[in-house]
């Protein structure tokens, strides 16, 4: 299938803090061709420490992100690169000096790169997961004309008190509590290993159902590991160590202060989503609870709600059982379809 | 009431690590008499970061810990001082260079302190929570004749493979990885800040029940705090603030070994045991789930199991809600009935 990549460069864009990029750049990675009217464009944004190509497990012809029918854009975000983040970007906007971005930062420069890039200007389905999910809601609030359907799997509208938490304690601090830190002028990114792997332990601990751990189940077994250590080492260290510290820190920073009704009332601002909208949960997902995934649903009009069953809870999205597939695979069919 | 405090010293105390403690101290703190027939005592072991006086909230006449009929002794440990622990051992055994002790060595400390300095030689009752329950364990399977009834309170036989990532990431790295830790040879422990608040953030992300953090029943409010970061830093960062990062270390590594069985099947050392026995697990509790406790009553002889329901999960030690009291106490007159 066809597959595009692309750097898409904004000069002097002005970020939500008031501070001007002279450039900024959002990358974007593209499966199957947009058709003449324009009019079969899927958006796909990514989760935090995610990378566009992480999402690729999720399309395929004959499932219902069919790059055969529609054009799936996966759109990179600040703080991750080749999109502008502290890693990349000079001075005096370089490493710990970089603004601080928002997701709706994100969110703006996006639909500017639909618009000017590919001449879309109204997209068939938003989808996102985790923070992919934060961004979907500042899609659906922000430009309700653009978006005609909405999908927020294992996510929320805003992150959640618990949320907040975990983004302090689980991302930042491992990082800017790092005896290599500096105050994010540390001369190599790479000799923040202690953070690093901290960020990996916590994660580990934090984010998979308990099932994974629990005596008798040890669904970490089913992915080839060979004990917990392994487990953590061979997934959760090895997720995060290529990051720059910098960059990530920007990104836990970006999802703590997600909030498409800027500091108006959520619920007020979701009840403006003219998308048909897709809220799905999984059960063990200690950072966005099915009961919780209920109440977003509630306040948003238009909305389906689906609690999916399964052993992944939040890690469901990395697709480690046929449940997963066949789970997101039908809640993505139902929203395509309404 | 009377109550008694005191601190017992052992000459050329021989850890099970090999190394020997050439004076060795465990304090005691005791509420009630011991009667003539030595016959009335029973022992509360501390949790992890708890001094025996945080566990006198379940002492009290007319409840099943009655000072009036038992004599109720609360051993300290090693690592929590006055009892023998890095932050008060003189050289060579100072700071960092304690020798890594065990909970065998703190049960075998507090036994012969029962009968050295009471005489005491049969328990009514060992019971504890948390790392607390780690040593009735203990207790049970290595002086299976002194113990008539042991409960385990939001406990386990033998640490999960979770809990040990508990132990590990939440307790241990952040001090380790702290720009002032020195490989424990630090100057002066409360330099040690952004380690001991990120134990206190991740303590209060890891261990309340997730109705804590809720939309709507955000159980935080119920105990005074005005908002998740008042909470934060009123509870848990004051809760870890105090104590010296090596004692904290020492223990964190004691709980992480604590293995009843010396390396053997914990299965067959739980059917040795001879004492009446309670298990207790709480709704909503990730460290010591329900389903986990059940399976310890499964292995252990003469015992029972209770799942108590209510929204203080592990916290519900601390007595949060009426809930809780009733909760507990329940399952301690049951078991003192038995």
């Amino acid at each position: 299938m066809t597959v595009q990549n692309g750097v898409f460069e904004i000069q002097n864009f002005r970020m939500q803090s008031g501070a001007t990029l002279p450039v900024a750049r959002i990358s974007y990675r593209t499966h199957g061709l947009l058709n003449a009217e324009k009019s079969n464009a899927i958006l796909f944004p990514c989760f935090l420490g995610g990378v566009p190509e992480a999402l690729e497990i999720w399309i395929g012809e004959g499932r219902p992100l069919d790059p055969s029918k529609y054009f799936i854009i996966l759109p990179g975000q600040f703080g991750i690169a080749p999109s502008s983040s502290p890693s990349n970007t000079p001075a005096p906007y370089d490493g710990a000096s970089f603004p601080q971005s928002t997701i709706a930062d994100d969110v703006i420069a996006q639909e500017q790169m639909l618009r000017e890039v590919f001449g879309v200007a109204e997209l068939q389905l938003v989808l996102g997961w985790s923070v992919g999910a934060l961004q979907t809601y500042e899609w659906a609030v922000r430009f309700p004309d653009a978006v005609k359907r909405m999908a927020s799997i294992a996510g929320a509208a805003k992150p959640s008190d618990w949320t907040k938490l975990w983004l302090k304690s689980v991302i930042e601090e491992p990082l800017t509590t790092d005896p290599f830190w500096a105050n994010g002028h540390y001369a190599d990114g790479a000799s923040l290993q202690a953070g690093k792997r901290q960020i990996g332990h916590l994660a580990a601990l934090t984010l998979p159902p308990k099932a994974f751990y629990k005596m008798g189940e040890e669904v970490w077994r089913n992915l080839g590991f060979s004990s917990v250590p392994d487990f953590v080492a061979r997934f959760w260290e090895a997720f995060w160590l290529p990051y720059d510290p910098n960059d990530l820190v920007l990104q836990a920073r970006k999802a703590w202060a997600a909030d498409p009704a800027r500091g108006g009332d959520i619920r007020k601002a979701q009840a403006g989503i003219k998308a048909r909208v897709m809220v799905a949960a999984f059960t063990g997902d200690a950072m966005f609870p099915p009961e919780e995934g209920a109440l977003d649903a509630a306040a948003t009009p238009g909305s389906l709600f689906r609690h999916l069953e399964g052993s992944s809870g939040h890690l469901a999205t990395f697709s480690l059982s046929e449940t997963d597939r066949t789970n997101i695979d039908s809640v993505l069919a139902e929203i395509l379809g309404a």
